[in-house]
């Protein structure tokens, strides 16, 4: 891995960069990955590179049906994986939900080789590779693919840096859908029954410490009252607040009102 | 190629995104590039993917320099001939431009590969790969390796998704510089002449057609009456605008005053 010095003022993003070239170089994540993350970095600089309350917010409910629903299942793509296998595990122990690898371009060695690399991490109810297959209806093969005992027969899915078309897909089937998207305009996160604008480690190291501490009846409450339209435009106009800031003092304001959270890089 | 279907409402972007994946594989594209257009993506976003009228009327200036230039040159780097080589082609063709392979990350071996893909598409008017070289004043080698009847003798230069410093060392050098560049806070769309804030397929489509039918007469007078201040601050307002809108609603307006050119995706 490339030696980045811990002094260096952008560590922590280059850092996480460095995560997805590893990821890159083992197999996990394919060129259109780390294209997606590049566009991933620009919003989350004009986001500030900090969890915002609304991510707060929509993570919170996430961690809610995660913990509530009848079947809860987290789906890794190969950028999800290279990132923030570990902090996956701490989501999956924290919650006991599922844990389906799941990809938009789909080789089943590439499945194989991310299947491995969870597992040798150590999240647990990790679903077969080999698991019985089905599909999730309006997805031409292979984007459709998914396991019958997993994403198919779930209440609730959560997703990370996804294809905005199988974002829909799982909406239409009637499944509540949580995203984890940087980009708000994006499909995926205009589609997502709740949206979390914010990056994927701080995300579920978030959602991770959540869990630990959540009552049940603070997950019931927590999904009655979410309301992801209002988490949308706010993502929206802290970009536009911090845009106008910019544009007045010629740079960026200083974080603030924002979360960050001390993670694990 | 990964098959994306037609019928996937984000087909174009897509398809967009495997040309670069493409070229990567076949060594036109470094793993920079691949980042440089997620980022690209991003600022795509914000503009709503469209051809904006600011961006038009930078188009209209750029073809009217290519037509009316005594030494115009079209420069390509790895990741405009992977992305638009049918279009750069189309766009010489129009024009009777000169285009030369000159890149950031240099490598003779990269640069011969360049030159023969585009050759092999059937570019005109190719600099041969092996032309008679010089430097662009303050560019350390090999960053500022130029042909000396290209880009070294010419006096107006059209680039793409290129680095701030050379874009800068090319106006420094008296030369009229017109850039197409999705990221209107970039140093090259700050230092430009003609800062075209466009998609590059889109920009080169969109060209090539103005190319077709404009007088020499209209193109002296898109010469004269050029403003790219106006334009920078009319791609800002449009990105403000946008951002304003969503902030209200959730969601981004619908595309409208922008033109979406048919273009060959």
């Amino acid at each position: 891995m490339t030696r980045i010095p811990r002094s260096h003022p952008r560590y922590r993003s280059l850092m996480i960069r460095e995560r997805l070239v590893e990821g890159f170089k083992r197999g996990l994540v394919v060129p259109e990955g780390l294209i997606a993350h590049g566009r991933g970095e620009a919003f989350d600089y004009l986001l500030g590179e900090v969890s915002h309350p609304f991510a707060l917010e929509a993570e919170r409910a996430t961690v809610a049906w995660l913990l509530t629903a009848r079947r809860p299942v987290i789906s890794v793509n190969g950028n999800y994986a290279a990132l923030a296998a570990r902090e996956i595990r701490g989501l999956a122990e924290a919650t006991g939900a599922m844990v389906e690898v799941n990809l938009f371009y789909r080789t089943e060695e590439r499945v194989k080789r991310i299947w491995r690399y969870l597992d040798e991490v150590g999240v647990p109810n990790l679903l077969p590779w080999d698991c019985e297959k089905t599909h999730i209806p309006g997805l031409e093969s292979p984007r459709g693919i998914t396991c019958r005992d997993g994403i198919a027969s779930a209440d609730f899915v959560l997703l990370a840096i996804e294809d905005g078309d199988r974002t829909e897909a799982l909406v239409r089937a009637g499944k509540v859908v949580s995203a984890i998207d940087l980009n708000p305009f994006s499909r995926t996160a205009q589609t997502a029954s709740i949206t979390i604008v914010d990056e994927a480690i701080r995300a579920t190291v978030n959602m991770e410490r959540m869990a630990r501490s959540m009552t049940r009846e603070e997950a019931l409450e927590a999904r009655r009252s979410y309301d992801n339209l209002e988490v949308l435009k706010a993502s929206f106009a802290a970009i536009f607040e911090r845009l106008s800031h910019a544009s007045k003092a010629g740079r960026p304001p200083a974080p603030s009102g924002g979360h960050e959270p001390l993670g694990s890089l």
